[in-house]
C-alpha cells in the first residue's frame, strides 16, 4: 500500500447491522484505511460443524470495500466454537500439573492437536476460496497472537509431538541422552517412546529437556502459523501473509517465526503509568524492526486504557500520538488499534476502542480522527529503510535458558538488555537487535547482555568480528553454555577469552533481598562507572587486559568489574555487574567506535530518531521542552524534514 | 422469647457424660437462655447408613429442659459422616481445577448433590419428626455457614444443574447467547448441552458466564436451605427457622436468601486487633438487620481469640462485652457463641469458648457470667425495630462483577463501600443497607458506592427517587453495567446522567503500586473535600451541574472531581474519586438533608446508637473518654434511658 | 577409619574415561581420603529391566582403590530409571491435590510403593553381593536425602499403607476416633477403611490425622532406608551403613531414623550472605551430634555457590574452611562435599565442586588442596566425643503441631528454637539437642522452647528433672497439647504447672503485620531483660512464683512476662514472650547453674568450641579480630592445643 495503515480489529459481529452503517461513516472520518476482520469469528461463520455462514461476512467486507477501507482478513482460527471442543476434549490443552483447561476464554487447543489441524483447516481452506479474489483483500491475518495463553501445551498429543520433534533433531537416542546429560540423576532413557514433556516433577528437571521442550512449543506454534499459510498460499498467491507477534514475547522464538512470514506485524501494549514505557516500546519497535528486516505494520495498540492489568491508567493527552509516531519513526507502515469500537459486553469490554463507550464526542474519538489525517501526511516515509550502527544480541535460547529453574541467579532477562538498549535510546542513537550467530559485520558495536546461551561456532563469530575491527561489549552471563546447555569448561565464554583476555572463575552475585532485610543489595566498583553497581558480581581473572574498574570492598574487593582489551582491528570490553552509571561504559564505547547520536545533547525524556528524511522528535515529558531550536510541548512531537 | 438469646453453640458429643451436668450448672451461673445444640452431630446420629442414635441427644435435650435452657436445635446436615462420602465420591465438591476435595474437615458436599440431598432429607425428617414437638425446641437450625468453603463447586454434577438453571432463565441459547455476549471470541453457543461452568481456562472467562455462575452457586445453597426447611415446615410447623450468616460474605446473595428464613441470624468474627474492627462490626449488624427487615439473633462470636488467622489476637478487657453490646444496639435479640465449652481436640480447639481450656476461675468465664447478667437486664429493647435516614445500597451482583477478572481496577466492593459507612459510623448516624431497585422513599439520603451492575430499571428508580426530593451519592464506578454485564453506552450511568448532570468519558485510575515503587499512589483535589484522593480517578465531562471539586495536575488536571445538581425537589451528588477528606462531602449531604447525628460532636472511637428508649454509648478506646456528661471507662459503655 | 573423611561425592559416570585418571591424580593432590560413588547411577547400571551393567563401575572402584581412595558405596535408589516409572505409574508420587508427578527430575517414587521396593531391593542385593568384599568399601550409603522432594505422599498405595499404620496403633477404630476427636465435625468412621489420608479438602483438615500423616510419611522413608539396610547387613556384614541426613529437615524425625543407622551423616548448605549462617550451621552441627550420640560425618556441603537458590553466593574467601573446621570442632570426623567435579551439564551444573569448570588453577581447587591438607592434620580428634551441659529440647512431633493450620499462631519452630541457641553459640557455651520424654539429668540446663506437643509422662519427667537439682527454662507455646494433640487442660503445662507455680489463661500473641501497616509489631516488658519483646504475649496467672519481668501497656499491662520459681533443688523459669534482651534471661540461668563458657568474653563473630584437646576458634568477621592473645585474621581460624 502507498498509505500507511490506520484502523483497528473491526468485529461488528458484537453489533447489530444498523451499527455497521455508522462504522464505515466513522471511518471514513477518522481517515482509516485498513479494517482487520473476522479474528475472533469461528462460531459465527460455522455454528454447526461443516454448517459455514459467510453471508454476513460478504456484507462487511463489502460495505468496507464501498467505504474505500481495505481488509487484512484473519482466518479465526484464533477460538474455536465450543461446539468442536466439546466434541473433541482430547485437543483442550493441559498445564504443567495436568490440569485440562476449558472452554469459556479462547485460545482452548493444543498446538499439536490434529483435531485442531483439521477443523482450522477447513475453515482456512473456505475462507480463502471464498475471499481469495475479493477486491478489499489486502492481506492475510493467520489465527492470532499464537501461543499468548497457552505458550506450553502438556497434553499427551504434545508429549506424542515432542517425541516426533525430538526424532528428527536427535536421531538416536543415545544422542539425545548425550545432550540432555542424563547419566546426571540416572535420568538414561533406553528409548523416544520414554522421554516425557517436562511435567510437574519432584524437583528440577532436566535443563535440556525444558529447553527443547521450549523450541519444540515455539516449533508446533509455528506449524500452526504454516499450515494455514501453506493453505492461503495455495488457494489465495501472491496476497501477503502475516501473524501479529507480541514483542518481546518469550513464549515463542521470534527470529524462526519471522522467517515464515510475508510481513511483520505487532501487537503492543505499554502500561501509560510506567515511566519506563517509552523505552520498553521503543525496543519492542526496533526488536521488530530488526525481526522483519525493514518496514513492519503496528497491528494492535491501544487508544487508552487496557482492561488486564490491576489498575488500567488512561493515556494522557498526547500519549497515543506519541506512541504511534514512535512505531513510524521506527519502521512501522501501519498504526492499528484493537479494536475499532469499544465491545459493550464480553472480556474486553473495559479495553479502549477508536470509537469509546462514550461515542463521537469524547477525547478518544477526537484523537482517533486526529491521528488518521496525521499519518495520512507521513505516506512517503511508507517503505523506508534504517540502518543502525549498533548491535545487541537477543536471544530466546538464553531467555528460555537464563530464566529456568536452578541457574545462578534470578536474573530476568529482558530488563539485562533494557539497561544497555537505554543507554542509547537516551543518546538518540539507534540500535538494531541481531541473532546470535549471524553476520554483524556491518555494526559499528555489538553488545552481548546476558547470552547465556551461545554455541562455539557463535562464540567465535563474535571473536572473528572484533578482530576484524568491531568493538564488542560482552555482559555478564554471556557465553556460559553452549546449544546443548553444556558448560563451555575452564572459565566460561570460550573464544572469547582471547579477545577479553579474561576468563570467569566464579559467579558472585548479591544475596537475595530477604537477606538483607528486603532492600536491593549493591555492590560498589571504582574506575570507570565508579559507584553502585546492582544485579551481579563475579570473579574473573585477567589474563591479559586492561582493567576499567574493580571492586570495592566485599568478596570481590579489588577484583575486575570491568575490562578492555585490544584484539587485532578491535576492541572488546568485559562488564561483570551492572553499574548503576551504566552511561559512563557506553560513551566510552561509542567514542571508540566514532558513533555520533542523531541530536547532539539530547534532553532527558526526548527520543530522536531518523526515519527517511524526516527526524522525529518525541517529548515524553509531561512539560515543555526544548531541543535545539524546536520547543516540544508537554507530551509534544516535532517531525523535522531535511 | 421474651429475654435475649444468651448462649451458644453446644457440643457435648466431644465430652464425657459426667461434663454434662457440670455444663448445665455452668449454664445456669451464666444466665445461659439458649442453646445451638446438634451443628456437628451427623456422624454421631447416623453412624452407618440408615442406622440412628438419638438416644444421646434426648439425653442432651432433657438436661438442658429441666436446666431451663431452650434449644436451637441444628440439622446436623453440615458436615456428612465419611461413609456417606466415601460411598458416593461424586457427591464431593470439585475446584475450578478439577480438584476432587476429600473428607477429613467439613462441607464435603456439592449443593446440587442429588446423593447428599437424598441422605440429608432423610436425617432432617428423622430430627423433625422426633422433636417437633420437644418442650426444649425454640428454633430450627439448618445446616451451618452454608457455602463457607465450598461457595463454587465445578462438578459434573453442578454443571448439569447450571444447565438447567440458564435453560429456566433465558428459555433459548440465543437468549443466552446475546445476553452473555458470546459473539465476541467466538463462543455462540448452539445449545444449551454445549454450556459449562467457569472452568479453569487459558484467559478470561466471560464475563456473564461468571455472573449467572455467582447467581446459580447462591441460589443452589438456597436450594440446600429451602429443601430442608421445606421438611421441618411439614412435619414441625410453627417452629421457627433459620441458618446462620456470615455478614459481608461473597459467596451468597443475602437478599435473596434473606426472603427464605423465619428470622436471621448471623455469626461474625473481628479481629480484635484490628482498629477498624468496631466499624466492620457495626457495618455487618447494620446489613443483618436490613437484611432482616427488624431485629436479628447474633448466632456466634467468639468470646476471645478465633483459631484461623496467623495471628489470633485475644480480647483485650471490654471488648467482648462492647461487641455484644453493639449487635444488641443495631437490632440484636440474641447473643450467642462458638461454642460453649472451648474443645479439647479437633481444628478448632484454640478458638475460645464460654468456659475456656483455663475452667471456670477465669477472665473469660467471668466475662461469661458478668454478659449473661446485663443482657438479662435489656430483656425489653426485644423485638424492637429502628429507622435509619440514610441508606447506603449493597448489591452482590456488583460485588461479584467489580472484583471479576477484567475489570478496570482491583477494587474491593466492601472496603469502598466502608469508606462511605464509616463517615456516617463516626457521626453516630444510622444507616441501613439497602438491594438496588427497591422502594428507597422513606431515606432522606442513599449513597450509591460503586454499585457497578444497575439494571435500566434500578438506574430510573434511582433518578425518580432524586426528583422526588431524594438526596443521592454516586460514588464512582456505579451504573457502568447492566444486569447481564452490558455497558451502558453513551457516558455509562443511564437515566442517572441526567440528574447528575454529567457523563463519563473514560476510568483513570492511578497506578499500580507497582510502578511506582510500592507506595499507595494518590491524586489531588481542590475544592471541597480538597487535599488526598485515592484508588480512582475518571474523566467526567459536566453537561449541566455545579463542580464541586476539580483535580489538580496529572492527566485529569482541571477536570471535575466532585459534581452536584439540584433535579426536581432533590440534589444529586457524583463524586469520581475517594477523597482522604470524606468527612466534608458527607457534611454536606447530611446538612443539605437535615439529618442530624443521634449525639452532637461525638468524640472519635465513640460510637453512639439509639434502640427504643435506650442510647448506647460505646467507647471503643483503650482510654477514658466524656461524652457530654457521661464518662466513659476505657473500652466500657454506657446505656442511657430517656 | 583414622582419618578424617574428605572427599565428596564422585559421579565419574559424567564424564568420559579420560577424564577418570585426572580425578584420581587430582584426589591425591588434595588428600581426598573417601569417595562416594554411585549415588544417581541406577539408570547406567541397570539400562533395562534387569539388565545389569558393574563393568564401569568395576573400573570406577578399581582406579579409587589403586589411588588409595576408599569408597562411601550408594545404594544408588535415588532415583529410577524413566523405563522403570514409566512401566509402573502407580509408584509415582501423588500431591495433596492428587497431581502424579512425572519422571524427568528425580526422587519420582512414593516410599510405599511395592513395585519401588521390590526392583530397588533387586539392585541393592546386586549391588551388595558384587561389592560387598570390594577392597574399598569403607560403608554403605542408603539412597539419598531421603524424602527431600517428596516429604509426603499422597497416592492410594500410600492411602492403604496409612490404614495399616494406623490400625497397627490404634488396634481398633474406635480408639483413632477417640483419639483424633472426630466427635468434632462429624468425621468419626466406622472402620479403619474409611480413613484417608489428608488430602486437599474445603477447610481444616483434622489435626490428629495431620500429625499422625506425618508420623506415618517419616515412618515410611524410614521403611526405605531399614529395607535396604536389611539386605546390606545380610550380604555384606560388619560394613558400616548410613544415609545422609539434612540437618533441621522437617519431613522426618531423625530421632526415629537416627536409631537405624550404624553412624550418622549430615548434609548442609548454609547460605554464605546470610548472616545468620554461622549459627544456623552451629545448631545443625550440635542436632546431628546429638543425634549420633558422638562423632558423625559431614556427607555434603559446596565448596562455593550452591545453584538452587533465587542468587546463590559465592562463598567469600576462609568461608568454606571455617564450615569445615566447626563441623569438625561440633564432632564431625568427616568433611565431604557435593561434588567432586562441577558437572557440565544436568540440574546441577552450577552447583559448586571440589573441580570447578574453571578446573585446576582456581581459588577453589586451590581451597579444596588447603583443607586436604589442614584436615589430614587433625586425625587425632577422630572418635573423640564431647560433652555440653545444656540441653535444648527438639522435638518433630512439636514442629509439625505447631506449624499446622489453625493454631494460635503462625510461629516458625526452628527460629523459635534459634532464638535460644544463639545466646549459648555467642557465649561458647555447646549444647547439645535432647528428644523430649529421654534422660535429661546429665544437664545442668534444660531449655523447653515452644515444645508445643508433651505427654503427660515427659511433662512429668521434665518436672522430677527440675525438683532433683536441674535448671529448667520453659519458653512459650510449651506443654499445650499431648501426644494426641489433646489440650491439657485447667490452664496447659500439666505436671509443669506445679514447679512454675504458674497457669496459662490465654494466648495474646501480638497482630498480624498486616493490621499494623507491614511493621512487625512488638511488645514492651520491664524488669528482667526490659525492652522490646516480639512474637508470643499470654495471660500468665502466677499461683506461687516470683515475677521476673512484667508487660507494659497494651491488654497484657502489668501481668507477668518472666517467672521463676525454685522447687525442690532445682529452678524453673517461665519466659511468655521473646525478649530483644534475652541475653539478660541467659545469663542468669547460667549463673544459677554455675556454667562457664568455654572462653571468657568472646568478641561479637567469634565461636568458640572444644573437642578433645584442642580449643577451635573461628573468626567469622570479615575483619581481623583478637580474642585473648590470639589475632584471628579476617575469616580465619586457630586451633590451640592444651
Amino acid at each position: 500500500m502507498d498509505r500507511i495503515w490506520y484502523g483497528g480489529d473491526y468485529n461488528p459481529e458484537q453489533w447489530p447491522r444498523d451499527v455497521w452503517d455508522d462504522d464505515v461513516r466513522l471511518m471514513q472520518r477518522a481517515g482509516v484505511t485498513v479494517a482487520t476482520v473476522g479474528v475472533f469469528s469461528w462460531a459465527r461463520l460455522e455454528p454447526r460443524d461443516g454448517e459455514f455462514d459467510f453471508e454476513w461476512l460478504d456484507d462487511v467486507l463489502g460495505r468496507l470495500h464501498a467505504g474505500g477501507v481495505r481488509v487484512d482478513l484473519a482466518t479465526a482460527t484464533a477460538s474455536p466454537p465450543p461446539w468442536l471442543a466439546l466434541a473433541h476434549p482430547e485437543m483442550l490443552p493441559v498445564t504443567e500439573e495436568g490440569v485440562r483447561l476449558s472452554v469459556g476464554s479462547r485460545q482452548h487447543y493444543s498446538p499439536s492437536s490434529a483435531v485442531y489441524r483439521r477443523y482450522a483447516d477447513r475453515l482456512v481452506r473456505a475462507l480463502a476460496e471464498r475471499y481469495a479474489g475479493h477486491p478489499a483483500l489486502e492481506a492475510w491475518h493467520v489465527n492470532n497472537e499464537l501461543a499468548c495463553h497457552v505458550p506450553r501445551d502438556f497434553s499427551d498429543e504434545s508429549a506424542a509431538a515432542f517425541r516426533t520433534w525430538l526424532t528428527a533433531k536427535y536421531g538416536t537416542v543415545e544422542t539425545l541422552n548425550e545432550a540432555w546429560g542424563t547419566q546426571f540423576w540416572s535420568q538414561g532413557y533406553s528409548s523416544f517412546e520414554e522421554v516425557m514433556p517436562p511435567r510437574a516433577a519432584p524437583t528440577f528437571r532436566n535443563p535440556t529437556q525444558l529447553l527443547d521442550f521450549d523450541r519444540f512449543s515455539s516449533d508446533a506454534w509455528l506449524g500452526v502459523y504454516e499450515a494455514e499459510a501453506a493453505i492461503l498460499r495455495e488457494v489465495s498467491p501472491g496476497v501477503p501473509i502475516t501473524t501479529n507477534f507480541m514483542g518481546f514475547f518469550k513464549g515463542l522464538d521470534y527470529w524462526r517465526h519471522a522467517e515464515a512470514l510475508d510481513f511483520i506485524s505487532d501487537d503492543h501494549y505499554p502500561d501509560p503509568a510506567d515511566p519506563a514505557a517509552p523505552v520498553i516500546a521503543a525496543a519492542t519497535r526496533d526488536l521488530i524492526r530488526s525481526l522483519a528486516g525493514g518496514p513492519w505494520i503496528l497491528m494492535e495498540q491501544a487508544t487508552s486504557a487496557v482492561n488486564w492489568r490491576s489498575r488500567n491508567a488512561a493515556k494522557p493527552d498526547g500519549m497515543h500520538r506519541l506512541l504511534s509516531l514512535q512505531a513510524v519513526a521506527r519502521g512501522a507502515d501501519g498504526v492499528m488499534q484493537f479494536q475499532w469500537r469499544q465491545s459493550k459486553a464480553g472480556a474486553e469490554k473495559f479495553h479502549s476502542g477508536m470509537v469509546p463507550h462514550a461515542g463521537e464526542d469524547s477525547r478518544i474519538f477526537r484523537e482517533t480522527v486526529a491521528l488518521g489525517e496525521e499519518l495520512g501526511g507521513l505516506a512517503d516515509v511508507v517503505g523506508s529503510r534504517q540502518q543502525a550502527h549498533i548491535a545487541v544480541l537477543f536471544d530466546w535460547d538464553s531467555w528460555w535458558a537464563l530464566e529456568q529453574e536452578a541457574t545462578p541467579s534470578d536474573l530476568a532477562y529482558p530488563m539485562v538488555v533494557l539497561r544497555w538498549y537505554r543507554e542509547f535510546w537516551r543518546r538518540g542513537v539507534l540500535v538494531d537487535f541481531a541473532r546470535p550467530g549471524t553476520d554483524l559485520s556491518g555494526y559499528a558495536v555489538v553488545v552481548a547482555p546476558a547470552t547465556h546461551v551461545l554455541s562455539t561456532d557463535a562464540l567465535e563469530g563474535l571473536a572473528a568480528y572484533t578482530r576484524s575491527g568491531g568493538r564488542l561489549v560482552v555482559g555478564y552471563q554471556t557465553g556460559i553454555l553452549d546449544e546443548q546447555l553444556h558448560v563451555h569448561l575452564g572459565g566460561y565464554l570460550g573464544a572469547l577469552r582471547d579477545v577479553l583476555g579474561i576468563r570467569i572463575e566464579e559467579f558472585a552475585p548479591p544475596a537475595e533481598p530477604s537477606i538483607s532485610g528486603g532492600a536491593l543489595p549493591t555492590l560498589e566498583i571504582a574506575g570507570l562507572a565508579a559507584g553502585t553497581a546492582e544485579e551481579w558480581g563475579e570473579v574473573v581473572r585477567v589474563d591479559d587486559a586492561e582493567v576499567r574498574s574493580t571492586f570495592v570492598g566485599g568478596m570481590l574487593d579489588g577484583l575486575p568489574a570491568i575490562t578492555r582489551k585490544a584484539s587485532g582491528d578491535g576492541t572488546a570490553w568485559y562488564v561483570a555487574t551492572a553499574p548503576e552509571d551504566l552511561a559512563a561504559v557506553v560513551d566510552e564505547v561509542l567514542d571508540s567506535a566514532g558513533v555520533a547520536p542523531e541530536v547532539p545533547d539530547l534532553p532527558e525524556g526526548v527520543e530522536a530518531v531518523r526515519r527517511g528524511d524526516r527526524l522525529f522528535l518525541l517529548n515524553w515529558n509531561a512539560t515543555e521542552t526544548r531541543v535545539g531550536d524546536e520547543t516540544l510541548p508537554p507530551r509534544g512531537a516535532a517531525i523535522l524534514r531535511d
